[in-house]
């Protein structure tokens, strides 16, 4: 039974990426994780952190997307303000939730620290959101409809996308297959083009890299139907029969 | 005498990225150079290779901002469909341009490879656009309106941005200094919100890390008055004297 891919942006919320000071991770991360669930990545943005515009990306991004991933803005400083610019834009009030205090309470007093009111936000959780688990840090992220809101710091990132997908529906898994040519595209671009042309329900992307100075092309044929993507792989190796 | 920033965005295009196969350099590597020559970028798009979309992405960001750069999609194969798009969202004709067709018959004659018509479509170049200079492999980039268009193989694209930025104005630079801490962001939540409320002109970032099980924070201040950031520094210094 064929299951259609559903859609997902990401949103990328930091000042920080947009100032060129840190290089984000998430997003190269999360993408190959949502490829392997078979959720069709269809559009990633980064803005500031400024509450209208995040409340303005959030709401268009919501609406046209099956799903929607935040990263960044949720922890206790005045430049965390993510939590209440997804509740405003999602018309959910927002307020200290007791699960989350307690979870919080609980790791601090591990620790030694103290549950202060900076850290007191990041209990600060929409009404009727479900929180997702942070394993490294206790501070949750939640899921809210369809938006899922995670920290920015990669390692927490990293453990709420491995807490929150097991809970997601995927659909078929895209299947990809490389060859690898030691030729430039502009030599394979022709057949390439052809072969392409004649494989309407699979994508054929061509990416070129430079090495020691010499020009060599990979081409990446992607879709859900194992024996499709078989045929066209076949028609590609007698096409370029030099491909590795 | 004070020169507000000009705005931009940067578009990346490109299933690859999207699908988690390749991780985007060229964000990163612009965002740097644009902080450097006081350039605000204000939000980054990751799209897929599709004319539509490509179109009515391109509108929107070179109607929202001074500048738009876009980043892959002008190689020679049929997946190569950004200049098209670009020329039909800012509404210019598209041909192989007898300058660029010279420059690629210059380089190939050189290479020893045939300008045959995959490659001719790197000539393609819209009305009244201006070439970028690509000394890495020939193909050029342009330069239509405010948008900046570019390669997306990492190599190519930075030769492109280092031709392409002397010809932009920037603005003031943005100054920057970072104040890093063996503390959590919980600890220095509440001093650092007082001192950010206090300089309105600046902006304050908070960016926690784990380093070796330990959580420190790197505080970052940012403008374009040299005074007015010493004055933050100092009275962050106050506040945290423990800061390194």
């Amino acid at each position: 039974m064929s299951q259609p891919a559903p859609t997902a942006a990401i949103l990328i919320i930091g000042d920080e990426i947009l100032s060129g000071r840190t290089r984000d991770a998430n997003m190269h991360h999360l993408a190959g994780k949502l490829t392997e669930k078979g959720i069709r990545l269809r559009e990633v943005r980064v803005i500031p952190d400024e509450h209208a515009t995040i409340v303005a990306t959030v709401r268009a991004l919501a609406a046209a997307h099956d799903h929607l991933f935040t990263s960044g803005g949720i922890g206790p400083t005045h430049d965390d303000i993510t939590a209440d610019a997804v509740a405003e834009a999602m018309g959910a009030p927002i307020e200290v939730r007791e699960d989350a205090r307690a979870l919080l309470a609980a790791h601090y007093a591990k620790t030694g620290s103290t549950l202060n009111e900076a850290r007191l936000r990041m209990a600060r959780i929409p009404e009727g959101a479900t929180l997702i688990d942070n394993p490294v840090s206790a501070a949750p992220g939640f899921t809210l409809g369809n938006v899922h809101v995670m920290a920015g710091v990669p390692s927490v990132f990293q453990a709420m996308v491995e807490g929150l997908l097991p809970r997601l529906t995927g659909g078929d898994p895209v299947l990809s297959e490389t060859l690898r040519l030691s030729r430039p595209e502009g030599d394979v671009a022709a057949d390439l083009g052809r072969i392409a042309g004649s494989f309407d329900d699979l994508s054929f992307g061509s990416y070129p890299f430079i090495r020691d100075g010499v020009y060599g092309t990979h081409l990446v044929v992607r879709g859900t139907d194992a024996a499709r993507l078989a045929a066209a792989v076949a028609a590609l190796r007698t096409a370029f029969p030099d491909a590795a």
